[in-house]
Formats: structure tokens, sequence, C-alpha cells
């Protein structure tokens, strides 16, 4: 157990319950280790529901997409899960899944699973142009919530300094990051990672305030090969606001390889007091 | 009924059932005036989904994201749309839905609702410069799936000739639209909208092939002020994906008022085969 990375000690499920049909619920407990300002970071949150639906035994494929909706926050008490396979078609799958915290639903997921096949291929968004990751300071974790100690993260752009005058007309953020200690890339890993921007009204407000994410979406471009070849490395992350309006924003951010591949684009709703 | 407009035609549901816990299901029918390629235009699927939220007699407040997973086609018979209120927060909602057609689920959706509040606000992403929507023509809706003809498109780049000399590096769409005939803008409208882009594929390789929507999420900016202000004018609308790869793409896309407010974020995951 202790020698297992903090994120696959928190990924830990048990199989509570399985039925013919798919419907299989699982058991677990989100650690401390990965605690945001209020209950678990939500990549992790994310994280361990694709990790039940690759425990379920009649998984098949890939992940291709998720969707999670955060509806209530979480604490560090035993979580279930329930995985529910809606339709099983030839090459695909579509599964819901809930999670129940204290005996109430805190967040609904919905995920498409795919076989691979070989088709046409191009990549319109080439990765941005930066520094190398070796050439930049790991982010100081001291002070951060406990989630961020467990990435090592080296900030190109969206610094929160907290300075008025660091006020800044555009929320992006550009980073190299990955798991701290350094960890083999898998898909929960990086489901966790395209939650990993600090929040865009902090860069833009240069405050903190309370915000949270409502509901995020992430699409998985990335083949098994790739992630094979990732490995360990460091990946370029990238996200920005389009507007903010009305007590909520959205962000829109991509994740490429050290090779330069696109291997997530990653979509969220955000809420904020400011 | 020969009055209402096609899209109010379509979106007509009866209350099938309800019950204290907002509950509720609906019956309706996918007309062939918004028939696709292959079954009813992915953008009304989305739109009677939203629909029957608005109907659901516990709502509250306006929707704020909702994602739908398109599992199997549809055809013209009657469709069952199940609508469970997951979570009811102080200021926000939790919806699941399910679309059955012929005994089985066809679709699962999700949906985000809230009450309206002020905020600090900002809009990074201005809409593009380009020419006014009554200096382009429309485009001609002959030989075009059925839905087409319900709305008035100016393209404004992304065109699909089918001439292999005009394949593009590029694969961005940008267009004014509006319902055809002219119709006060609303949620349901706007969804509906926010899946209007000719595929993708289609336009980086010049040649129809395969290919279909399996998920679609679209996070609306929009206030009630902001779609009465917008009336039956023109939305300009720009989606590009950012990679191919597997017989997949991803879709990213926006949509400005005539005012240029920035109504929907909008993203989707396709299926190609090419």
């Amino acid at each position: 157990m202790s020698n297992q990375h903090p994120l696959d000690q928190t990924l830990k499920l048990t199989s509570a319950s399985a039925n013919q049909d798919g419907n299989q619920t699982f058991k677990g407990q989100i650690l401390p280790a990965y605690g945001n300002m209020i209950g678990p970071y939500g990549g992790v949150i994310a994280a361990i529901l694709l990790k039940a639906l690759l425990q379920n035994e009649k998984h098949k494929g890939d992940p291709l997409s998720m969707t999670i909706n955060f509806a209530a926050p979480l604490d560090n008490n035993e979580i279930e899960i329930a995985t529910q396979l809606v339709r099983d078609n030839k090459s695909s799958q579509h599964w819901n899944l809930t999670l129940s915290q204290n005996g109430q639903i805190a967040v609904t997921a919905s995920a498409v699973f795919s076989l691979q096949r070989q088709s046409w291929a191009d990549q319109e968004l080439p990765m941005p142009q930066v520094p190398a990751a070796d050439t930049l300071k790991p982010l100081p974790t001291t002070g951060m919530p406990a989630w961020v100690a467990n990435y090592d993260m080296r900030m190109i752009k969206g610094l929160i300094t907290l300075q008025p005058g660091h006020q800044s007309d555009d929320s992006t953020r550009t980073l190299w990051v990955r798991d701290n200690p350094p960890r083999p890339l898998d898909f929960p890993a990086l489901l966790a990672i395209s939650d990993c921007f600090f929040p865009c009204i902090f860069v833009r407000k240069q405050q903190l305030v309370p915000t949270g994410t409502i509901t995020l979406t992430t699409y998985f471009h990335a083949t098994q090969d790739e992630l094979v070849a990732q490995g360990d490395n460091y990946l370029l992350a990238s996200a920005r606001a389009n507007r903010f309006h009305n007590g909520f924003s959205d962000q829109t951010g991509h994740i490429w390889s050290a090779a330069g591949e696109l291997l997530v684009s990653t979509h969220q709703l955000v809420y904020f007091k400011a």
C-alpha cells in the first residue's frame, strides 16, 4: 500500500455488487491527499468514476468521452459508485454513473467507450511553442490545497500572484504538468489532469473568490499506444475562458503529449462569486 | 397547427406521467421536416429533450449546460422522454434524461439549470469580423437533407463543394444562421442551432462520408433578456475540429448574438468513416 502512487491509492475501488446487464456498484474513499478548498479535487472525482468503468466487467474498448456533473460537494467519507451500461453497441458502449455519499447522489456522469479503429487522421490544433519543462522551475506547493502537491507543474502563463496590478484581460493558463511522483500515464490519470487548471476567475481578478466546476466534459483523442509512448513525461496543458457572465464562466482546454499529439480536449462550466 | 413554426410543431410534447419527485415523462414525434441523412437532425433531438425539461412542472431557472449522448439512430416513430430531477439545490437543478423509441433507450442526456444572478462579467472571445448577413446569399437547400430548409444559412467559410481541389487543412465553418421562417430565439431553438455546422470531415475531405455526432455538450451563456434582444435576427456561428484520429474528431463551436454577445459554447465528438 505505502509503495503505491497516491493516485492509485485514491482510485482504489472494491466491487460491491454486479448483475448480468452490466450494472455494477463499487465502494471507495477519496483520500485527503487529493483535497481541494472544499472537498476533493474535481479531477480525481472524475478519475475515480472512470476507474469504476474500467473495473466494470462488461466494459469494452477505451474511453472516448466523459461528462461529469458536480451536484453537491463531497467529503472524505465512503463513496458508492453505480455504473449502468445503458446501451451496448457493436463497437461502442454508453454508460451512466452516479456517485453517492452519505446516502445522497452527489455526482452524475455519462461516458462513451469505443473500440479503436484506423482512419484518416490529422491534427489541426498544434502544440503551442513554449520553453522546455526542464528550463522552468516547479510551482511551489506551500499554502496550496493538498491536491496540488501530487502534481509537478511548470507554469508558463496565467500565474496567480494576488497582486491587483497583475489583473489581466486574458484567462489563458499554460503549463507543463505531470503526476508527482512521476507515474506512467493512463486514462484515469489523464482525466484527472484535465481539471488541473487553476480557476480562470483567480487569474482574471487576481483574487481568491468562491468558485467550483459545475460540469466537466473531456474528449479523449489519445490511444493506448500514445499513452505508453508518453510514459511519465510532462504534458503540455492550456486552457482559457470564453465568457464570464451571471456568476458562471466556461473553460476550454487542451492537453498535448511531449511529442505534440493532442491527447485531450476538455471543457467545463464554472461557478464563481465575484 | 399549420400556422405554427415547423420547430414548434416538432417540439410538441404531451405529458404522459408525473410524480412528486420531479420525474415526468413525455410523448412526442420528430417530424420528417427535420430529417437528416439517417434519422432526425441531432440539434432537434437535443432541443426536444430541453423542451421536456422546460415543460417539467418542477423545473426552475434557465438552462446552463446540457449534454446529449446519441446511442442509437432514431426514426419518425413516437418517442418517449423520461426526465428525472436528480438533485434540487437552492439555486440549481441537476437533471437526467432518456429518450426511448421502439422500446429501447436511444439517447441519454443530462442538464444543469440555474437561477440567474448578477456578477462581474467579461467576454474574452470576440465575435469574428465578417461581412453582414444581408450582403450574403442564402445557402441553396436543394438536394440537402430536409432539416437544412428550416434554416436560413449565409456561409462565410467552410463551403462544401465536393471538388477535390477545395480540400483544406482548416475545418473552420463560419456562417450567419437563423430559423427559416424567422422565429424569436429561445433556449430550445438556440440549442438546435448549436448543432447546425456541416460535418467537419466533409469540409476537410470535400467528400460525403458516413459521419454522425456521438455526444454534444452545450453551455448557455445567454440570458433571457439577451434572447429577447436577439429576437429573430441572424446569429453568427463558427466551429472547428482540433484532431481527427481513429475514426473520431472533436468540434468546438461558438454562437454570437447579432450584438456580438457570446450566447453559446458548444462541443461535440463526431464519428466518421474515411
